[in-house]
């Protein structure tokens, strides 16, 4: 057996699947005491040692699959997905650039590619999306030209909410999800500018209404979904018999009209 | 070939809608970069002129549309659509008329009109509509009656909030949207009117039910849709089917009966 | 033909409705032209007698159909109804009793009773009731409990929101719509009982999650109410059918052996 | 008679679970008094003694159950839970545990377990627990990463609200509830972090997708349920008989074709 096999037969192994699970959760307890000041002040060294452990493990890991399926790796979504993460927590973060390090948290997402029922369960809310493409389209159209409409008018007298394009287009996602969207915003717009309930109101109404819109077609499609694998197969397979039982009731009929006439 | 004739074929070609589309997109482009202080202060001119440009081709392939279709252009709802969302444009915004000018991003919504999908999610939200009148109305009369009820109550008191309809009408739609309901607005008018509760707790209940109701109704319709269009066609033409053999089978039994007592 | 026949041709005339409508509307606009100062400065003595006016023709008008339809007239609910709404009218609203005065708007809801499309949106509210009668207990209970909760562990620090059990529940209602529930409610409480999120967290999932069952449980109902009512129908029908058919074909088979036999 | 049988035939008498539901009932209106401080003030003792007389009553109904029923009495999810409840309101509550004597009132929560619609209730939620497991522990998942990278980035300029692991989730939930989240946690935090909404919308999107999800989920379930308890069992029936009288039709044409032959 070549090297490769070997390293496939041990990489694709239910076992590997268990270790790197029990890794990712000790890295992920790792990772959280590490926001906790007590355990740093005690024992940052070694908090530190075993998180550079699990990754050299998990980097371990993801060059033997490389090695062991070689460019066929990048066909699953779910190797990129590893990999990028992976790529992620190798980045140095030495420089000023604190945020990289809090997200080698990420790493615990793996946990999502190792485990077969979360895999589903994202695989499920991903596959939803393309349905409701149109619908996310129609939306970004109608935050872009809220967002220009809301700058155009209120920019002057409410730079901190509507100063630029992008400070509107935050203003009108707050706006849009109710947080304050009355007390906080539109009540104080409304002080200077007493028609501006003419813009804000019909944004809430359109916005919310193809938000629900959204959870609709998701719940429509779920059901088709439900309804179609193993009804439709049910009732598909006794409608081909039916009709195969008549094809020969029909038949034998004819033999013994034929014969009656032969 | 006539001019008209000519104009129709070109109009409706599909590399126009192309075109359009791109113009509509750089358009949209132009409008934001509007909203952006440092683009017009180095670039005014330029921005303006081609915002014109843009305009023009829109009222040039309007004119087009409308000499080549005559009065038939109009029986087109979209077509409508297109024609307010230019005449808004064309509207002289000078004399202190500023949100006119701000109303002309409204132009970018002429990209649902150019493509299909997105013309398709509109229909259905629109067509979806009228189910929902009868909502719609108990809605209105809802806010109606707790808008004076509100006012008459409560006015004296909280004129900023209740001072008048219209703003009652404002104050029951943001309690209408849960925002600041208790703290911001209910329990200050408890500390005056200890029963306000008794107002406000059953319009909450009233409204956010016949929202829910709006909501349920939607994706029942939905769902039913969905499940005539294809299912229904396939079972309908299963039992013609099924009902056919039988008939057929039933007829040769006749003729095997009826041949022994010939 | 009597008085009282004559009569219930009368009142159950649709032109009659029709008048009744219109008159509704009509003193829904002179209701809400009470609420505006400068009409009731200048045109107070009209306003008031066209509301009499009004009322008056809705009293002769119940007082014709109680004289119509006689004791059956209390067999409907929406006559009920019309009876209530037009009784609280008539109270004597001098005695510091204003509020009453505020309800007379209520008559406006008669709309519902006379148009049949809002009538039967009301009545398709009313009936999703009882199905959901359990959810509504239990909800009752989880609030009964919680508010005692919250009244015996909170009512020494935060009187104003948890000083009786009535403030508790009015508090746990504000909390389950989640307005302002952590800034503005169990952040504070947390500053002196650190624990409190685990009374109010449990108690949000628990509400929130039951208010969603009941949603889901209208959902699930409404669809098998639309499902059942066509659908099948339909399929009942051709499924006897087909069963009538069959039978026939084995009868004649049965006659056809049996000839031959015979 | 054994004096089990006649315990378990006293036990399970439905005039039992009547006068049960009763002293739970009473019990509930005695606990609520408890929390009024004139009610307290006049008739402390009284209030204290019907308490006490209550729990006793609970205390020999569950000791009679145990008896009758034997080690079998643990089997039902119910009793077990009448079981906690009785066994929380026994714990001395003497020493500064007073959380300990609010929970007395849970035992108002028996009346699930008594009330056979209630309990049906609660069962359905129960079941549709499972079900949603997957993305229940995504959720966590989810609260984990963001509570690390929160607590990682912003424990030093925001102690209060994301100090440690604890506090950033309870905050990380409160936006999920979109309560105050813009202008009560995210534009502060966005005045020293100018990027935090790269974070925080992301968060708010993929919890409330995740919620809607679960939602989504719920529906389907009830309704697939609703479904096929019902329906798919006539249409089992039908298509069984169907096959059945075809297949006696079959054999009776070839009983004639094989008697010709013959």
């Amino acid at each position: 057996m070549s090297l490769r096999a070997t390293l496939a037969k041990l990489v694709d192994h239910p076992r590997t699947a268990t270790i790197i699970t029990a890794v990712i959760i000790f890295n992920a307890i790792i990772l959280g005491l590490e926001t906790s000041q007590s355990a740093m002040a005690n024992y940052s060294g070694l908090i530190k040692t075993l998180d550079t452990l699990c990754l050299t493990i998990f980097v371990v890991e993801l060059l033997a699959k490389l090695v062991a399926h070689g460019p066929r790796f990048f066909r699953s979504g779910w190797n990129i997905f590893d990999f990028v993460i992976i790529a992620i927590s190798l980045i140095p973060a030495g420089q000023g650039f604190s945020a990289m390090r809090a997200l080698r948290i990420l790493r615990v997402l793996r946990v999502i590619s190792v485990a077969p029922s979360l895999r589903r369960v994202v695989e499920g809310l991903i596959t939803a999306m393309p349905g409701m493409g149109s619908v996310f389209m129609l939306m970004g159209l109608i935050f872009y030209i809220g967002a220009v409409i809301a700058t155009k008018l209120f920019a002057d007298a409410f730079p901190q909410w509507f100063g630029s394009l992008g400070a509107s287009a935050y203003t009108l996602f707050q706006i849009m999800t109710l947080e304050s969207w009355s007390m906080g915003i539109v009540r104080p717009v409304m002080e200077i500018y007493p028609y501006a309930w003419a813009f804000f109101l019909p944004f809430i109404l359109v916005t919310t209404f193809a938000v629900v819109n959204l959870l609709v077609g998701l719940v429509v499609n779920s059901m088709q979904d439900a309804h179609h694998t193993e009804d439709i197969a049910n009732t598909d397979a006794y409608r081909d018999d039916v009709k195969a039982r008549l094809d020969a009731i029909d038949k034998k009929l004819d033999a013994l009209g034929g014969e009656r006439k032969g």
